[in-house]
């Protein structure tokens, strides 16, 4: 009876060794230029997990019949975006040394770079898949470079151009939408388009290569999901989100990494936020899970 | 001027003897596994009447055109599930044996059970339509078999199988998924689905038949109505939940009893949630009204 | 470095004598009967709007293109509505004296009252475009003719049967609907409908004339907007309304002012509905910007 | 079983007729200049009252050893001080007319001015003990004569000079202390200063005379009071309020009404500031019940 | 780097066969009659103890120099009090055969009785030490004995006359204070006293007793305490708790087991609440440390 | 009419020229290891500072008849603790050249260490009072030098031994406290301490030397102040902290210099912790006034 237990995502009581995903948490808000709090995401996420059940009726399938490590959180050092990048592409790289597929739960969306920086040295030629509300694509936020409103400019300067798919952009300043146009794939998320709307073209082309996932969650509607710094009226709802995960994770492209970020839990006293991430980590350890 | 008033459900002012309905409460939450609250709901439903009209735009009547009597909330036993469930049953049974329609404003779904039970010592062929997130049909919860993650298993128990029909469910174990295929008349709620699909089948099936309604507030989608214990991403619009109601109670089938449930007010500082509850219950009353 | 900022909306720093709008504030609430709170909804949209861009991916137009100024809020007198009307209308009738279109941000629904008041003597015909879940018909509400839940009937008469259009009407009491049917052009929102539904037509019979635009934010669901006094399920998105108000303010009508209305920030800890309220505005801007 | 239950103050059922107190509330704040929301004290305080007990240690008396009418709260008109301000005089007027003591739950502050016009219409010779952290002694507030911030001056019109005693001043205008050198007796709450500290004098002073009692609950520090619009540091405890008031209501004076008011629930999620004034109202009724 | 950690309360990292202390958590509200919510007590508890520090400057003591366990929380069943305490007397139970000394964080008052059984099956001769601000002497609670409002009474079956000090003390019906004058030694805490009146009496009459102290919480003034499901306005400071514990732990007593518990953590947005608990713990597993 | 105002601290209407005191903000908290949200704390003070009156009854002293110029916020780069330092550094400078006071507003706590670095530079001879719950002294946090838990370590190495003194502190690490016994004088807060206990030994120390006054808020005791990031039970009160502020600003000191920090509004929904700091200001302001 009387054995302290860990605080794990339901259902991921897998040992490193055996675990074919590993999740792991990246708590680093500091370049937060609005309202703070992603810090709490992943911590958030682990304890609300409880509330939840393994079974997915969605994809009918349990995750208590796959190996899933959970890792916890490192302790990142707040006030340097530099250190913090750096131990969490340290933690990506060992995971993908040992073949398996790392799972981040932010932290704010800069904590992606780091994760990036990992996979790309394993994978030299990666495609990131975003859903996100803001584009991320500024040369620099107030004369920082490393900050979660560049974090995709980053990540272009590693992948090239026409790597990167951008869904549900509906924010960002007439800059970003210009460089967009000439070096990334994106998608607005303007009256009328639905999330889904290119997922089968980016299916085709990115089939067979690899593939990086990264979840803003502020691409979902902030109705549905209101627990984040920055909420964009007009956004997807959670089943478009599920649907188009489905088919990015259906077997055709080489998924080598994803993460889920912006998750500000003290934002929503109702909980719903949370609760959102955790059925979305289900779900997407179970699209992915062998 | 200095008579104290009475705090009633607006435009149900009706007294006992001459009413047609009888809204009364059950404010209970012990068994509540996850986040307890929900006992506040019905006297939350209450006050918040006065900022409703009693005038619905939707179906073009009005509460004051009817006779419905609130009998108010009794005290239940905290602790005591099983003593909980007689004194409903008991406050069911006298409604029931006046010939009036009890309306249960919850408290947890467990309430739900002690409704179900004076119901069915009246009708003997008794069905249940049931709105809902979660399947509630486990076996038993941590060992106790009166919590509201079982109370359509025990419900089961009591009209048997085939006579429970289960729209908007997204959430539950595998083993309860199983158990439904067998013995319950279950509609998923997943990716594409609309709350509404199946419900001219179910019109249809129970024409004639004696029905009970029993609306798990949480069918709706976390985002109109945050203020529940249980939040489940991927649900269904109030509207949705409107539109198939006014499909069952459009005269074909035999309503004797009905109920709305887990509303938990304090997770909602907008107050959103119970405003929709009262709505919710102004039109129930309305579309069954004589 | 040292020089006291200005807290304006963000993008709108133009001097008053080249602006071709002037956005000011009604920080009134003293006749809401429910749930204060709206008095803070003006200065919550300035302080919050450096959280949104001056971009819009929806028009391709940025707000630092054009001319508006932000002339704050009024210290206006509470406990006492006609003189905070007469304070509001002098306002107005001193931008338009210089012909200058005002944008009204409330407050209470009523402060829409002192501004229609101003643009009447200025344009001797003029029509009303209401977006709002309430009908605000009433010809009083406990004995006042000067509350919020009237100042659609007051409103009429100023400008007469037929020259107020209604959307998304989906509350009020039945005598207010009796009185639509006769003096106004009311387009209720009950299960099935869309905001846009009679958009065209309005589009169509006001062509050429001067229009008043009004939106009382609660005419959009409670789910995306939950920051507002007396929330109403089963309301429009987001996208909607923005859709609705592109083909008002597509160049055939000719606008002369407008207001948003009851937003009551401290009811949304999320800042979802202040974000909202700042994207609506910036959009409204830029859809009349000359 | 199936009575509708009356929301009265816990242990408060007697009938009228029996009553040597009368309870009712003047859910009131139009004039709120900063944060409204003391329209929900009474009824607050009323739901509340069932979490504390009826009897009292401090005193050694309990509430159902006395008759006391809980006579709820009217409706009164937002958005008319002056209308308001009559009703509540009527309502004082009745009680005072049947030989019973008014205690009255506010509300605003200004809504003392209604009892004590009604009190005094009965004792032509009347003191007012006001405890409170604002002097509320402007002669007008934004050109409003009837404002909260102007209370105590209206019943000093009432009144004269030298017939206010004010303990637990901290806050207020330069010229309201001048006002109050003059024409109050005030004691100042500053460092060092105990609520209790005149209280003897006045005691002493005002022995054999007829003296109502207004409680601006305010007074108490808001550590332990936060639940109203203007929370000002450096209050006084509860102890000390319950101490001075038990000296003041100790049999010497001739207690004619009395009223606590300010109480904004909504501003105190832990409750604990309408717990308080459940807890001094039942003090006050037993220090003074008959 | 990547190994899960384990939710422990800081500084408390033995394990259990080296430790002399065992904290565990008894997570448990379900007879909470009026707001539930200490069922997050032990893990708020758990979390955010790493916002303070491991070392007293009270004691100048650093819990990094003893050997405590922190056992972490079992999952009790909601629903069935008696279930729940005899899960806690069993675990007590395990912890006091290996001579450590059991430290348990509630969880509702009620589960004192479950440790204080196991602890009077060790020790014949046992005393207990209360500090709350309700007596806890009902006999019984709407008809339920095993009631948190029953808690001490209860325990007085066990203990027997005498047995049981009471500090702090300012709530309860009538006939729990006639109790406490013939069976408990009470000091109520009403205007004027502190909770150290007394202590050094207690500390002489149990010298050299077995001693088991119980914290509800709410003793202290819910100013610094607000956390709790039924805030007592008047109640004492933390500093005199601290202090008064000191004189407790101060090595004249054999101290046999101890709780803290009713912290409700989400009644309080500041979460000062909380860090206070965590603050407690620590101090008073450095009082008691071996 | 229509002038767009300027959002000052009430009172503070002077231009930069004719001010004998130059307030800025410092919106800064990238470095905060807990909970995030002091960099909303300058812009919550100047917004609140209207619920407060610019006249002192401690001090009778008006802030009408100084001249302080409010400078608002600079914007200060996020993620980049060295950057933000030099732009408060810069301020700081640009204020003391010019012969004014500078008054900083936080922000975390490492701000000061900017405005400390302007000061010495200004005054070779330079002593610190710092009012805190915490000793920040720490040679490091995780790694980071320039830390709010390093604060007063990194100000040590500017002004040397013994020239630092510290009032209030209750928590730290033991090497803090024996860093604290070689190279400060500190006064710890424990049990039965008061704030004021050696402020005049300060006075005396200090007279006629150069004093920059630091004041972590979190020094207040988390009931009357809980808006802030790592509450501390058992401090001190408002009424303690201005009577020692008083002797501090009596005229025996030269004063060069202060800052209020570590305000996190949103932590206080009753916004009282705002209310105080905006008090505390004023009372400041008028102590220091010229």
């Amino acid at each position: 009876m009387l054995t302290n237990e860990k605080k794990l995502f339901i259902g991921c009581e897998s040992d490193f060794e055996s675990a074919s995903a590993v999740i792991f948490g990246a708590p680093f808000d500091s370049t937060t230029s609005f309202r703070p709090g992603t810090r709490f995401g992943s911590s958030a996420i682990r304890s609300e997990s409880f509330g939840i059940e393994t079974y997915s009726p969605y994809q009918d399938k349990d995750l208590t019949d796959y190996n899933i490590f959970d890792a916890g959180d490192p302790e990142l050092c707040f006030g340097s975006p530099e250190k913090a990048l750096e131990d969490i592409e340290a933690i990506a790289t060992e995971i993908l040394a040992a073949d398996k597929t790392p799972v981040m739960l932010g932290g704010e969306h800069l904590v992606t770079l780091g994760a990036v920086r990992a996979v790309k040295k394993k994978y030299d030629e990666l495609y990131i898949v975003q859903f996100d509300a803001h584009a991320d694509l500024r040369e620099d936020y107030l004369g920082q470079q490393l900050s979660h409103a560049c974090v995709m400019r980053r990540c272009h300067q590693l992948v090239g151009d026409g790597h990167i798919h951008q869904f549900g952009i509906r924010s960002g300043e007439r800059t970003e939408f210009e460089f967009a146009a000439e070096h990334t794939v994106m998608h607005k998320y303007t009256i009328g388009a639905e999330l889904g709307d290119h997922i089968d073209d980016t299916v085709k082309a990115l089939s067979g290569k690899n593939v990086y996932i990264t979840v803003d969650l502020d691409v979902i509607d902030p109705s549905e999901f209101p627990g984040t710094g920055t909420p964009e009226a007009g956004g997807a709802k959670f089943r478009e989100l599920l649907s188009a995960l489905m088919k990015l994770c259906g077997g055709e492209l080489n998924i080598v990494g994803m993460d889920i970020n912006e998750l500000s839990p003290h934002y929503d006293p109702s909980g719903r936020s949370t609760a959102l991430a955790c059925k979305l980590l289900r779900e997407m350890l179970l699209m992915t899970a062998k």
